[in-house]
């Protein structure tokens, strides 16, 4: 299956837009975890068992296992437990990536080959050529940054090219010209609300992956009104932090699954 | 010593404008690698030692490590042995990363602690807190994306804003804003070479890093020409695969420090 079906199948059958994102930071884990060698995948692997019930995808940061020796083998095996106990649940590899053509086919590999990720988010500076090689794979989904959840997504996607921002000029190329297979979605983040609605706008029904919400400060009604579609999905509305590390105790797998139902019946809410 | 103040002695004292891209393909190795599982690390070895005397600059690119299995591991030997063989010679790790500072701390560490890079290229798109977390590390560099080399470069990076490409927006910021510990460089392919003198323009002594010639078609005279400082310095004149697979043979590494020593000749008739 697709990642865009799988995607949109889960929307369906299990009512949440709740994207979990995978980040661990060992100096934030519980007690439990110091010594384990395998903490990186030990921590991941409970809390995305916890949280699966409630995400539509779950999205591990590829930089917070590659600051370590031997965090790419905790990385893929993450992605397989995914993939083998909740087969419904697509990956999202958040790592940001872009080059030239052929530097790019080795980083489709990376993520799609090796880690074994439904989808990727990548960069769109260096333009079509270097995005080619991920759209190449009409299976996958190819995530393209588009307005940031940072302060800093106002320096440059935010200058005005012929009257409107170059955000805008990203989405409209990508919608019009580089999804001929479907496999396209953007990062737009919670934090700025209202370029999420213009984004809806330009994009129809192209899912958005939304940062931003929790620690970032993103508002979950104006995320959720400003950029859902009809039918009330399109989103993969993210929260990494707050559901991580919503317990530092020994109940930090409930802890992280209370704060994951939480937050998909607060974006219910509002559909 | 920082990373700019080993550039630019190595330029003076090595008087070479040359960088030696790795960009390890087991698809091209010569046949003694067949089975060979660390590989990419050997050939690579191979290719340094050969090419060091002609090189300022080595520059592993990521992405050919990392649609492996165990292909950190070999970079990190790599980088190590250049530091420890070749001390003189900085190492750019390619990478181009970028995203929201909490991210880019953990990439900041991959990239300078734990394959201990001289400097690594990033991607500007996400702006001043997706680039502090490594501005901040003085004495490394930042070798931040302008104009690329590839085709797609047309696609944002000339769209023009207040009648200027965003590009150089894009040096302008970097030169003025993001420059303030002096540890700042560009990409600017050298597949535009006008882009590149406009760009000379606007940063001053800035380095630049030049992909392009070779495989890609840029011009060795019209980059030294373009791009050089008023000391004929200023330029890292990136080579990978006319390097690498220079030949096939069991002779690749006289054949690599062959087309080291031509490219680095041809780059010094025109300064």
């Amino acid at each position: 299956m697709t990642f865009i079906n799988k995607l949109r199948s889960r929307w369906q059958n299990a009512d949440t837009l709740l994207c979990v994102g995978l980040d661990p930071d060992p100096a934030k884990f519980p007690d439990a975890f110091i010594d384990d060698e395998d903490a990186l995948f030990n921590f991941c692997r409970d809390i995305v068992d916890a949280t699966a019930e409630f995400a539509c995808a779950f999205k591990p940061q590829i930089a917070y296992f590659a600051a370590h020796n031997g965090g790419e083998a905790q990385l893929q095996r993450l992605i397989a437990h995914i993939n083998g106990a909740h087969p419904n649940i697509p990956v999202v590899l958040d790592s940001k990536r872009g080059d030239i053509g052929s530097t790019a086919e080795q980083y489709a590999v990376e993520a799609f080959d090796r880690f074994g990720a439904d989808a990727v988010t990548l960069n769109p500076y260096m333009g079509f050529d270097s995005a080619a090689p991920f759209l190449q794979r009409g299976d996958r989904g190819c995530v393209f940054l588009c307005h940031t959840s940072n302060p800093g997504a106002r320096d440059f996607q935010e200058l005005l090219v012929d009257g409107a921002p170059l955000y805008q000029h990203v989405a409209r190329t990508i919608a019009n010209e580089w999804n001929s297979d479907g496999n396209c979605a953007l990062v737009v983040g919670a934090t700025f609300p209202e370029e999420l609605k213009i984004i809806r706008g330009i994009v129809g029904n192209m899912p958005l992956l939304i940062p931003g919400v929790g620690a970032q400060g993103g508002d979950v009604e104006a995320v959720v009104s400003n950029g859902k579609t009809s039918d009330g999905t399109g989103l993969m509305i993210n929260s990494s932090r707050g559901i991580l590390y919503a317990s530092s105790s020994a109940g930090y797998a409930d802890a992280a699954a209370d704060a994951a139902r939480e937050l998909r019946d607060a974006i219910n809410r509002w559909r």
